[in-house]
Parts: structure tokens; C-alpha cells; sequence
């Protein structure tokens, strides 16, 4: 069969490559946040793309409303462009729409989809509103769209229900969907007020300068229609969901979970029975030790029940520029990709593997003998290694120490010199 | 531009559709609970992916080693065979390896990939040893290499690693891989001694009637192996996995933890600094509400940790046949799928939406005025829902009711009637 060889540094090498580096054209709609940061993730990963996709990545062209604008972003000046027509004459293979809304957003990805290019985005009212025939349209000009960054910021819950857990038989979705509302949310349960609260998220860039989908549940309307749409078939512009927000009511309705012991969660929910599938988003009581409960801050976490593969949970950071660029690049690299290939061949490459590792905490534990604290003390000091306490167990016999944070070859080291002393040590790490 | 209509159903019908119904031949080697799982499950979701997918996956050929055994599966006999070469001349469009091991598994997955069919394996230890030369195999024939089901069972991180988290610039991985210790472990800390727990994990059918490789941690290793090849770029044949079990230690290890105010697990991580990686399965003790103290009895977690995207935690049932099969199915159906589009046309379907939904619990409060007690109670009467409590909080000027499981339209009812009175309710979901 076919031999690879590996280089010193774990590169892969074939005896006669068959993945000639392609150049893939890829053209950016919308240079805000995310688009920016796609941008600089784009640059920054380059070799990872080249090295683990055999892939070149080109931008060639990046739409703004305002190209006098700064952006101390990589890009040469003769890129940006404010004309839409410019922009789709640019004829990428791959097209990143990042500019939200159904306007321009909408014609720009029917223009590439339509000439059969393959788009991202990240544009939850486009796909909500207008997935299902835009999917259509890929497939009749034997294009492509992906949406990973449309729900869930980083987590990557698209894929996974498309790919993996759609055939697992969805039952039911719950999840936290919209990051400046559980930001707020976290905020509210610790005493802050809630204009105070909405302030910090702006800082923070967890919300735009108008938060009103966010704060009304629209936002998290419209991404439940869409895992909606990959869990059951439904097309998610005909999916009414039953949406409660917590505009002016955000103070009382966390007053309100406090009152009855829990804490308060904007909860997107979806459920298949009989004949229909039921959704809504609004404020929910939970448990502060429940998933829900336990995802603070600006966390999005899904839980997928299935009648064949139980329950999955995922969550992740669910706002902020980055994550959701990541998400972008993933789609892209994916659109990218060789298509018949399951994993690229190349994707073997950069790493490579060495018994080093940082400190860590440990502990050892001995069976008692007479005499054998001193013992192992003794064994400590000669390893080098310190304990910060040590215990005995007289009930089962057991001395324990747990040591200051040491490498394993010092625990390798100890363990074997008290297996030679007879002492017989188990050791375990310790996280706590 | 295109335009997709919907029948009563919701059924995406188009003018001209685009995408006919294919049939992709199937060949499963390997017909034990997994394999037999997957029969099942093929035909139970035929439908399902006809409508969603466009395709008619048709079994060929299954590969067992007794053929006399009855199976109680949908098959026809003439399908079943034990001969290996009648197997492969079946000449599947893609081939699904549930067998195990490193020796005929592995010449069924190169024969496979050799003739450029699309390979789906659950076999770990197959591609920790020769995933990079299989990976390479598949790519010079134009084949696809597909492993969801190899690593965590239902939890869908390869997809998730491959597809999206590796372009968020993996730092670290961490999680409970290995289902059967991790329900053994959770026997353990309720106080089970260690042969009583491995005997229920087999009652259970988690625990194979040689679980060594579970219990030692090579399972594990295996999978920590797999995830950095996806995370990192490294052979996973060449990582080096420090691995220590917990085979005869496992009474004892609880206990310390015990000890140290944790609970045990079995933790593979995998770590990426300067020049290299380094990976380590170990008995670990970790905080009882941690994320992996939490993950009790057979259910995978892993901890996906990323410069870009923050932490991404996904965890779901570890072990079992139908986790696994499903896990399959989703590779097949992936490998099936009209490679150029993103999302299929057809996904569109058989769901259809309407408000309609289970009793659930509310709290509905009210700010409170003269006599409102009485009030709110009367229009709870009124409407025909219970209260369990009503509370009166004198600080804040509220009255507040946790209403008895009622449905949708009653509270609706109840908030209009209470909004008409002046009461300006608030109302949120009760989980708690």
C-alpha cells in the first residue's frame, strides 16, 4: 500500500504528492467586527490553511459602506470597495457575507449563489427568513451555503446537527441562544441593575448600539427557526415562534426567579410531536446548578435530545467578533476543501510529540507500614518533590500526601523508588 | 429568482427539482450490536433520508464472521456473507467498517479506499495507528475516510474538531473518553465496590466481555490520539500517549480522591506549546460539580480549548450500540450527500409548525395594589389555572404565584385578563 513518510518535525511527506496547493478566491461582504476579524484570522492562519487543507486562501475583494475608513487591517487599499457590482464582478469561489439584514445582504448571496459560488454567513435573519429557498437555489446552480457562525456564536452547533445528530432522531431542542441577554441576565442575578447591566454588555461589544432583537428575543427567534429547520425538515420562515423578550421587564423577571430559588435564562425551546413542531423563546426560571442555570455571561449552550443517542450538550462563548469569525473561517476552509475528501491527506503535518509538560498537582497515596510516614517523606525529599499535606488514613491503612505542583518525570520517579521500597503507590492527578 | 413552494404538509416541492433521488450502495463488515444498530437504524430513518438527503441507501453486502447466526435484523440472507472477497466485490459506494481490531478490519478499509469508495470506520485503534496513511490512501483515489463514531460515542467532536473547532487555533483538549470506566467510576464514589461495578457495567452492555483496553486506558489513548491529529496536525501513530489505567487500583484511587474532596476520573488531555504536543490518559481527581465531575456514568465530555473561540464543552452519551450506530448513519449519510451542497434542497420537508404545546409550569407576578390577593386569585379561578403558592413580597410591592402545569393559550389568557385589571403581569417559564 501506499507509504507516507514523516520529516523530522512530523511533516508529512508523500512519495508523489497528489494535493497540488489550490488557490480558492474568497470575497468578503461587511468589515465591521467580524468581517474584520475574518480578515486578520484569515492572515494569521494561512500556513494552518496551506499546511492542513493544501489550500491558499486569496481574498479578492471586500465590500464596505465607507472605504475611507481606517481599519488597520492587511489588506492592500485596491481590495475595498463600497460597489456592489465591483464586488460581485471579483468572481470569488467563495463568498463571506457578513453585513446582517435582508437587504443588500440578501442580494449579494442570491447573486453568488446563483453563479453557483459557494457562500458563508453568519446572517441568522437571512437563513431564518429565507434559508430554505436559498439552499434550493445552491443546489439547483451546484453551489453551496453554509451558516455555522449564524447560531451560536463558537458553538458549533450547525454542523453538528446537520451532519451528526440529524440522524440520531432529534426529538427536542432547549438552549441559551442570544449571549447580550444571558450577559445581562448573569449580571442581573448578581445585584446589578439593569441599565447598568445593558451599559457593561456595550462595552464589552457583547451588544450593538441598538440591542432591541436581542432584548426582545427576535435574535433568538430567528436561530431556533434555523436549528429547527436542520433538526426536522421544517422550513424555518414558516416556523411561528412563540417569543417573549425581557424589555422592561428584565429587573422584575429576575426578581421573580430569585423569589422561587432559581435563577433567570432567556430559554429557546423547540419540540417535535404529533403532526408539528412547537417553539418559542422566553424568560425561564432554572436551576443555578442546571446547564442553563451553570452558562453565565456571554456562554450560548445547546442541549439536542434524541430517541437514539440520548441527550448532547454543547456550549461555548456566544457573542464576540472572534468566535464568530472562527466560525466564518471554518465554513470556509470547509467550502474550501477537496471535496471527496473525508479528511485531507495533508491534514498530517505541523505537530509533533514530545514527554514534556508543565507542572502539575498530584497525588500519591501508600499502604501503611510501621514507621513509613517518615518514610515517605524521606522518599519526597530525596525525589525532590514537596507535600502540602500529608494524611493518614488508619481506618484503611492509607497514608496520602498531596504534592506542590511537580512534572511527571519527578512523579515517575517517586512512584518507582516507593514501588521498590515495597510501598506500593497509587497516584492520581489532581484538578480540584 | 428560484422559487420553492410548500404543500400543506410543508413539503418543499420545486418547479423543476433538481436533485432525483439517488441510490448509494452501502456494505457493512461487521454485524455485532453496533453493526446490528446500524441496520436497524437504516432502515428505520429510510425515509427520513429520502426526503432530507435526496438518497436511497441500499445495503449490498454485510460481512460476518458466523452467518449461520440468527440476527432478528431486516435483511435478506442472501446479503449476509463471511466471505471477504465476496464482500468487497459487492462494490459498495461507500463501506462502513464495524468490525474492530487491526488486522481484517484494516484490509477492508485499504481495499475500500484503494478503489476509491468512501470508507466510515467506529474503529479507534485503527486510525490511531493509520489514520495518516489511510487519510493518504483515500486522497490518491479520490475516496473519503470518515471516523465520527470512533471517538466519543454520540458525542459529535470529530466533526466538530475537523470541521469547525480547528480553525479557532486549538490550544488544549481535555475529557472523559472512555464510557465504561467512567460508569464504573461513578459506581465507585456511591460507595459500589469495583467487581460489583464492572459486573453491572456489563449487565449494562458497556463494558465488553474484555474490557482491558477500557480499563487501562489504551481506549482512551486511542481517542486522545485521534483528536490531536484533528487538532494539532500530528500523527496520531507517532503521539506518544503517557497512559496509566486504572486496573487493580481502581478502590483505591476512589478512596484518595474521596480523601481530597473530589471525585475520580479518567482524563485523556492534550496539550499543544512550543515544538510540540504532549497527551497523558490518567486517573485524575476533580471537583464533584466540574464539568468532568459532573459527567457521570457512561456519558464522553471533552473540552475543546481555543485562542479565538474560548472554551467549547460538548458532552453525551460515551457507549452503547445506538449512540454508535447513530454516529455511523451521520458519516454515511454525509458521505452520500451531493458533495457540492452545503445544506441539501430536499432538507426541507416533513416538519410542519403549530402552536400547540405540553402543560408547562409559569410564575406570573403582578405589582401589588389594594386588595390584589383576592384579585389575582379570582382571575386564576377565572381563567381555570392553580396556583400551588402565592407570595407576597412587602419589600418590592409584588405578589407573585407559581402556577400548576397549565398550557400556553390559558397563560396567555390569564396575562391579557391581568393587563385589561391594570396588574401589569410578568410572566416567565418555570424549570426549576
Amino acid at each position: 500500500m501506499t507509504q507516507a513518510t514523516f520529516t523530522a518535525t512530523g511533516h508529512l511527506v508523500l512519495d508523489s504528492n497528489p494535493i497540488e496547493p489550490r488557490t480558492v478566491r474568497v470575497a468578503i461582504a461587511g468589515c465591521g467586527v467580524v468581517g474584520g476579524d475574518l480578515v486578520r484570522l484569515i492572515r494569521e492562519s494561512a500556513s494552518d490553511v496551506l499546511t492542513g487543507d493544501g489550500v491558499r486562501l486569496e481574498i479578492v475583494s471586500v465590500l464596505v459602506r465607507r472605504p475611507e475608513i481606517e481599519r488597520g487591517l492587511p489588506l492592500s487599499p485596491e481590495l475595498i470597495t463600497s460597489d456592489v457590482s465591483r464586488f460581485q464582478s471579483a468572481s470569488a469561489d467563495i463568498v463571506v457575507e457578513a453585513i446582517g439584514g435582508t437587504g443588500v445582504a440578501r442580494e449579494i448571496v442570491e447573486d453568488a449563489l446563483a453563479r453557483g459560488a459557494r457562500v458563508v454567513t453568519a446572517n441568522k435573519a437571512l437563513v431564518a427568513r429565507h434559508g430554505a429557498e436559498l439552499a434550493t437555489l445552491a443546489a439547483r446552480a451546484g453551489g453551496r451555503l453554509d451558516f455555522e457562525a449564524a447560531v451560536g456564536g463558537g458553538v458549533p452547533i450547525v454542523r453538528s446537527l446537520r451532519d451528526s445528530l440529524s440522524s440520531s432522531g432529534v426529538v427536542a431542542l432547549r438552549g441559551i441562544l442570544n449571549g447580550t441577554t444571558n450577559y445581562i441576565l448573569s449580571r442581573l442575578a448578581e445585584g446589578t441593575p439593569f441599565d447598568e447591566a445593558l451599559a457593561l454588555a456595550r462595552r464589552l461589544g457583547f451588544a450593538e448600539a441598538n440591542p432591541e432583537r436581542d432584548l426582545n428575543g427576535s435574535d433568538a427567534a430567528d436561530k431556533i427557526a434555523i436549528l429547527s429547520w436542520l433538526a426536522f425538515g421544517i422550513d424555518p420562515a414558516r416556523l411561528a415562534v412563540r417569543t417573549r423578550g425581557i424589555v422592561g421587564t428584565a429587573d422584575r423577571l429576575a426578581a421573580d426567579a430569585k423569589a422561587f430559588g432559581g435563577v433567570l435564562r432567556l430559554v429557546a425551546e423547540a419540540r417535535a410531536h404529533s403532526g408539528g413542531v412547537t417553539a418559542a423563546v422566553e424568560p425561564t426560571i432554572v436551576s443555578a446548578d442546571s446547564e442553563l442555570g451553570r452558562a453565565r455571561d456571554e456562554t450560548n449552550v445547546v442541549q439536542v435530545k434524541t430517541r437514539w443517542n440520548g441527550t448532547v450538550t454543547t456550549s461555548g462563548p456566544g457573542a464576540g467578533g472572534r468566535p464568530t469569525a472562527a466560525a466564518l473561517l471554518g465554513d470556509v476552509r470547509s467550502a474550501a476543501r477537496p471535496l471527496a475528501v473525508g479528511i485531507a491527506a495533508g491534514a498530517v503535518g505541523s505537530g509533533r510529540a514530545e514527554p514534556e509538560t508543565p507542572p502539575a498537582r498530584w497525588v500519591v497515596s501508600i499502604r501503611r507500614e510501621s514507621g513509613v510516614g517518615s518514610e515517605l517523606r524521606a522518599e519526597l525529599r530525596h525525589t525532590g518533590v514537596h507535600a502540602d499535606r500529608l494524611e493518614i488514613d488508619s481506618e484503611s491503612g492509607v497514608i496520602r500526601a498531596l504534592l506542590d505542583p511537580a512534572k511527571w518525570d519527578r512523579v515517575d520517579a517517586l512512584e518507582t523508588r516507593l514501588r521498590r521500597a515495597g510501598f506500593d503507590p497509587v497516584v492520581s492527578r489532581y484538578l480540584v
